[in-house]
């Protein structure tokens, strides 16, 4: 198939040509001595992106999910309890994993659609005076729905009952993108993925660790030898690495964090919400609906869009694909064939929005869906008009 | 800027990442014994793009601009009268060269915005009983006025009044986008450059020689050596060069061409069709004018598109480049300040094109021409919807 | 610095281009309809490196540590008993992940120079008539000395015990360089890693499973989720995977085992054996001492080499990085500052062991160890002149 | 082939990986508002690279010969004379392209091995009283032979005659890697390209031109277009091109430079000469014979080296590219047969030089050429060992 071809699914996402050059290299000795100066600046960078500065960073061979791993077994023990909401697909696999790894969960169930509920979490952790819950597990942003939860307002709930459970957050497609503060919310174990905010391909787990958490991993009995933090960060504390490391990631990671730093992260997280608030311009303009069932749980990273009763999602993200080369995000699990998902984080400007809009709208007519053709793509338009920044600056 | 810079300026044009690919290798030795079984077929087949059969293919490291160079200086002699067109910069500029090389060009004006007057050239030709005329000269496609003319109605006059002169056309920004037929309409030189159809970066002039030119070689009087024709022949013989080649870009046009075969010549020609059709409706429904006057000059790789009165077209598209890294071309020459073009050639599909209409309708937007927003996009995505290859397949 | 680094490290290896080039490439949709087309026939192929036809092969996104794990973790449970050999930190390493992960561990222990120590784990498979003994681990080439084991001669012993212990095999530095036959020998799990015969960036552990294994999972009792072999097989067998996988790393791979049967595995194992026999005959040229303390035990993909008494091996590796950008591997643990290494596999030709030999030499002139200049490289000359491929084919 | 292939031939050289990723980047807009800011200061550095301060750098697509043609046609009218010494393949090419041209030329023929004959040179300024010799040209750096010209002597007789000529010098093989004093030499024209010292793929000439040539282009007849450099420095004056450029060359170029300038100029050309040193010492082991037939002659970018008698240097030079993946230059025109060629030249360090000797000696032990295998790779490392830089900086 001629042409670029649009990659709008909520990760993978673009790699910037900067950040390919930057891992397009020969090989490097994993033990060379003039390693340590990129690697020990390069940890330090990374806590920064997570706005964190008492935290540890870790950087693992291995997708989120093995963030997730490394978050619970090197923290917990069989048996420990954790709180936690399930509210789209990938809450719900982090609390699978969790049962799996031998831990006790207090689910919340909680309608696809709307984030973590915090009242809840504040009623279940004051009335846990005993504090067996030993950690409370956020999913800041919940890729299958495209809800963003309060970090804050959990650590604020915690703080309220004076528990002392650790406080996890999956920023996998948030961190770099949406706000995060590890620092200001006390965050213990912050994971993230390479493979969306951070503009690189999938492989690494990105991981910030407060020291109460890394003091837990004395304690904790769960078994663990590849993701061990303390085995990783005795590597680390010289620059090193316990096993083979993907040098080329951390080069690319470099460059990644570059760019973040450039742009300064607040500009980053601006640009995403504005490209954010244009999609869902165009979502209204074309009368479909969001996923996020109010404004306060939108995404600023993924659009979770119901198609109309009767129209198949699956069949609708196919079509995008083999007709155009439009890759946009299926449904999961409990909204599969009823939603379709852009992804709209990372390396990301107006015009590529524009591109996405109006490649969902040329699908939607192939697809018989009715809308008015051109009316996402003239609200867009007229979003970032508005909010142009050059004409903006230029006005003033 | 972060996200990916739209590239619509017509050439250099988007280089495919197979290209790119192909490119990025190792410097090779150019006297290799087994550089000849690359380069000898990849000769062979530069010729099945031009629709060549009898000719003999030339690719000389320099821009198109040394193509032009290499078709006087091998067949004319100073003091040889040619026929040529004036309707835009490029076939302005070639005139040009032949009168600061030495020929005597009986030049014909003609409005921007049309193409080569057949009937006039038809008229001089007859006119000529003593052959004079040495060589017609035919811009194919005006990348500046966006008009494609008919090189086949030129033959047939050359044929009518039995003409001996050589044929010479400029496909710079046709060959490998729009039909062209070496052999059909006996063309004795034919000049592209890698930049356009061929979808590489700028650096190689690609040439395609009747056996009618070559003999003309032998009296030819122009002083020449860097495009001489005989030198490059002989070493090209044995699938060498005179000098050192860039064969990192023969890697790519091998990619190149494998690319265009694949796909079909006749298909890549239909796809471009199709593609600047949607460009073209966008344009009727913002209530623009083209700069080609007329249906039958309208070209397939490039529109040239008149701002409303008032409005300046370099403004606009340095705004375009500033605001959302989005490149168009600006107005050359005589119609600069007045029209804006969008290059729509090379590895190009819907959604490239549909970037490029929203880019447009967004800077319309910005520099406040009145234009109903989204109009554009709904014309070619409506356009796009009736004209689906898979969709028409899939009901077929 | 200026000019090619030299990369002798055994690991990671030189990348060539060619798979470099298939990496570099936009990211993927990992969950696009065409992709299992490529992943499917791509899992197959891996399985035919390891020379498996019963076996299913997987691809972790970790280092080839996560694939020891994934070994251990699927099919035993703690408390479970493994017998296993020490001969090098590679070998201690996987008895140490054992160890924490809950085994019980039959350690034994063997001079740093040999291999597995077959009549012994004979002995004790015999001795084991409760089968008690639930897994054998075997490395089969330990990277920190050179030295290669007989996992056929191990396989026998558990058939003459008629021992129904599953044997596991460490081919990290090994699969795709030196011959493995893991259908003939019974191995149950053979676990590898990207960056060493496959040539490829860290950041993949393959590994291949028995039937007899993948059984083993259904009661083994050790927790794990992101290593999971049912959780990837389930999604393997669509073409997917249960996280998003490195797809770009997917592309390497192809182009890894493309190249790789197209020399013809026999013929790779065979440009091993002929290259590394050229290290060694210039090792005994300088006088040195090999690690491998018996020519069976030689290994064709690393030689690590003694500095004689009174050089610091780790000054030495130190001075050839710094001085040349040549990497050679350090000495670990038991030799440390005694050997250091060349590691002589993957993408490895004469010029590639000339240019280690010279520079080698080059650096123990530096460093004042006693030796004639030039006799390595003299040596291994000779050795790649008598056994030349072309050369000997012309002579026939 | 596995592995690394050598590429040790006199141009074009090997690439830097820096150089690569700087050029593989998507194509630009020639014509964008932000380019002058990148080319003019690049400009500015080619300048630099020359040694001239009042002269001004031209970049035209093409191969070095379009270097020659530029200098000679912007110049010089048909019938001028020139004066020239042919002492090699290209000090002839050029000659031979000046009568193509029309220049009427006083060559002096000297013995290849030998360089310009500067006495001879100041003896026909001296009896031009009239000046008729318009031009001096001088092969800075034979690359046929491997011999380097005393361009500063020919600058001295031009003045000890006051004598108005040009002075023109091909450096395409020496600047950027021999020194080169434009300024202090008071050189008109200056030719270099891409391929050599510089460090890129073949596709630009690079020249440096005096105020006093520019001024002799108004009034030089030779017709000219593509090569113009009035065209050219009009575009160039606004940080723009008269026609398509090779923007990624560009890039290319800068990254070169930037090398260039990092290393320091001085620092690269003493690095070429230590290594130059290396292979001349190894020659002089392997008891061979130098084309340079004196040391003053001896180059420092490339060495032709006799073979005995009774040895084809083709089926030389043909061996080692099909047996081991060794590029070495061949023999030219009167050394056809006798000499092969090593080029030194560019992204070189000892590593490179050692694996192009030993290469070597591999071959001219398969093709049964008399030598002590090991020698020649001994005196180079003999020599390196004394002039090492860090050693010695220890030591100090």
């Amino acid at each position: 198939m001629p042409g670029l071809r649009g990659l709008f699914i909520p990760g993978p996402t673009n790699v910037p040509d900067r950040i390919r050059r930057a891992m397009d290299i020969p090989m490097e000795d994993q033990r060379a001595p003039d390693l340590p100066a990129f690697t020990l600046p390069l940890l330090e960078d990374v806590k920064k992106v997570f706005k964190s500065r008492t935290g540890q960073a870790f950087l693992f061979p291995s997708s989120g999910t093995g963030g997730w791993e490394a978050a619970l077994t090197n923290t917990l023990s069989p048996g420990d309890k954790v709180l936690a909401a399930r509210f789209g697909q990938f809450s719900h696999l982090w609390i699978d994993m969790c049962i799996r790894l031998g831990l006790e969960v207090d689910v919340i169930d909680v309608p696809w659609g709307e984030g973590v509920p915090v009242d809840v979490f504040a009623a279940r952790l004051k009335a846990d005076r005993h504090h067996k819950i030993k950690a409370v597990l956020v999913t800041h942003n919940e890729t299958a729905t495209g809800v963003t939860s309060d970090v804050g307002a959990v650590r604020k709930a915690l703080d309220d009952a004076q528990h002392s459970a650790l406080l996890f957050a999956d920023g996998v497609s948030s961190i770099a993108s949406i706000d995060f503060r590890m620092e200001d919310w006390h965050v213990d174990i912050a994971v993230s993925g390479s493979q969306k905010g951070f503009m690189l391909p999938a492989g690494l787990a990105i991981l910030c660790v407060s020291p109460k958490a890394l003091a837990a991993a004395a304690s904790a009995q769960s078994r663990r030898c590849y993701f061990d933090f303390a085995d990783m960060a005795r590597a680390n504390k010289d620059g090193y690495f316990p096993y083979t490391p993907p040098v080329h990631m951390f080069r690319g990671l470099r460059a990644s964090i570059d760019l973040l730093f450039e742009e300064g992260l607040d500009h980053v997280f601006a640009r995403h919400h504005r490209l954010a608030e244009g999609v869902r311009k165009a979502v209204a303009a074309w009368g479909l609906a969001l996923c996020a069932s109010e404004p306060r749980w939108q995404s600023d990273t993924v659009s979770a869009i119901f198609l109309p009763e009767g129209f198949d999602s699956n069949a609708f993200v196919r079509h995008a694909y083999k007709a155009y080369g439009l890759s946009l995000g299926v449904g999961l699990s409990k909204v599969a064939g009823r939603v379709f998902r852009i992804g709209h984080l990372g390396d990301l400007n107006e015009l590529m929005v524009l591109t996405a809009l109006s490649g969902v709208e040329l699908t939607l007519r192939d697809q018989g869906v009715p809308f008015e053709a051109g009316s996402g793509v003239a609200a867009a338009i007229e979003h970032f008009h508005r909010t142009q920044p050059t004409r903006l600056a230029e006005a003033a």
